[in-house]
């Protein structure tokens, strides 16, 4: 029997909310503290778990087994991880991809001086959306991979169009084109531009008085953000947006069409997809699963930055490598 | 650099023939034996790779870094994959579930004791689909899981009807519920009996002056292979089914609802497909991508019986970790 594994979140917005919940429904792990760096007492965990002060959190070496990090890309991991991955074992949810190799980099070294396992960018994108993506090109050399998103909110789409003047609120999903992803699914490799594979859906409120027509041509505009996507914006009351945008729901699909044979005459399709009703919540529940993992390379003195990689399957799992050959095989 | 792996396929049926010509994709693999047990001057290779007798194996040892066993699981691999592996790093497809826990301490045995690495149930179910339902199951502990086959050929249900008398040709497929699998694809959840999950199509050529009205009878009375699903039975030429059944496609989906969240109120579905014109071509490919991850595995001194669930999944891919976490992640 292995022991309990003993978690941290740090960081306490959606997605550590998300880990809260879902270290539930993992009988081996057990979630010790959370850690803000806002006023500790004015944190309400849902299930009733101690919040501490960030700055405290040197205090629980000894007590938690791998840390959690629950920040944000942008600003926060960058800092955050290699600093973290000195006292614990850490994972976090980076997502800059330009930025992975000098993350990679600056985590690696961290956690291989302090005897640590540190694992970043897991969650579905990067993670189970990167490993379906390695699974298939190394099993189809040749071929060509799709990845959609959608539909579901993004949540920095939505932060952009809120930071328009005159927008109250606003939430942003990422849509499919349908016809793209078909094409895809029945392996004719189209060459698909940005604006063939993705629509924007935008529900916005706005405040009083404010001009409609021009915000929806901001919104239209921003460069980046939505210039190169076909664009509905549609606007609603509080209260409309309250009853019918309250979710973070999102999904998406990773396809690859490859071929083999004699003349290359045979075609393979793969597709992984997901659809979930709470993006943060299922990005919790890889982050779990990874705990599991990082805890147990840990203990056989696997250190430094890992992704997942690096991860052998059966390590995720709580089930014994025996239960899983006769389970899951 | 890496060097070059070497591999030797022994057997030579379809999926030997898959494994040939796989091998042309992969630049880091190169073929260097066919072995077979029937007389090797008797064997046209499709690619001119050299071809020798099963007995004459031992003498490569030291040529050959993977040997890629293509026999049946039946009666070939139980025998087959001990012995070889004694001699060699193996890979084979065994796919006889209940008998899986034996095969694999057998060839632990053989594969430890000589140093070598033996990976087993390789391909893709065993193998890619049981990944998916590990990945699935470690990530969305509360849920359910559904496997649906086809449309494809079962090679060993076309072999059954070969075997009722007046039977001179026949192939079967194995078709999947379109509505059992929307349902499970809306996160129903429903209980499904083996006859709502898969319908079996059958196209048979009748010796002349056989009683087809019997053979149609037979086959859709026979026990555990057609009882108990709705089967349909199509009698027609020769030259039709060579003009229409001459390939080997396959495929199928792995599907896992499951939920997450304070009253387990979000639902989540993963799923992962397949849809392959060649079951043996494709197969093979898998097998090539685990020959890869055998040999790496085996240089690092991790010796014994493995499944895929213990191989890293960057060890399936000739890319680079650095690579891989800028392309792949």
């Amino acid at each position: 029997m292995e022991n309990t594994i003993r978690i941290g979140i740090y960081g306490y917005g959606n997605l550590g909310r998300g880990v809260e919940l879902g270290v539930r429904q993992n009988p081996d792990l057990k979630l010790t503290a959370v850690f803000t760096r806002r006023d500790p007492l004015a944190v309400k965990t849902l299930t009733g778990v101690p919040v501490y002060a960030a700055a405290d959190a040197e205090q629980f070496i000894g007590k938690i087994d791998v840390m959690i990090l629950c920040g944000g890309s942008a600003s926060d991991l960058p800092e955050m991880t290699p600093k973290m991955a000195k006292l614990f074992n850490v994972i976090d949810s980076f997502d800059t991809h330009a930025r992975i190799p000098e993350h990679f980099a600056r985590v690696d070294q961290a956690a291989f001086s302090a005897c640590h396992t540190a694992l970043i960018s897991a969650g579905w994108d990067p993670g189970l959306f990167s490993l379906a993506r390695l699974y298939m090109n190394s099993v189809l050399e040749e071929g060509k991979d799709y990845t959609f998103w959608g539909r579901g909110v993004s949540q920095g789409h939505s932060d952009a169009i809120r930071r328009i003047q005159g927008v109250k609120d606003a939430r942003q999903y990422t849509v499919p084109v349908a016809a793209a992803l078909e094409s895809v699914r029945r392996g004719e490799n189209p060459e698909l531009t940005t604006r063939q594979k993705h629509t924007r859906e935008c529900w916005v409120v706005a405040e009083e008085g404010a001009d409609k027509a021009r915000i929806e041509k901001e919104i239209k505009e921003m460069p980046n953000y939505f210039a190169d996507y076909d664009t509905t914006v549609n606007f609603i009351t509080e209260e409309e947006m309250k009853r019918d945008h309250a979710e973070l729901p999102h999904g998406g699909q990773v396809i690859r069409c490859g071929s083999t044979g004699a003349e290359n005459g045979h075609r393979h399709v793969m597709e992984f997809s997901l659809k979930l009703d709470s993006n943060p919540e299922f990005t919790a529940s890889v982050l779990l699963a990874c705990a599991r993992a990082v805890a147990r390379m840990n203990s056989r003195g696997i250190y430094g930055c890992k992704t997942m990689f690096d991860i052998p399957p059966a390590d995720l799992s709580p089930l014994s490598p025996e239960e899983l050959r006769k389970k899951l095989l």
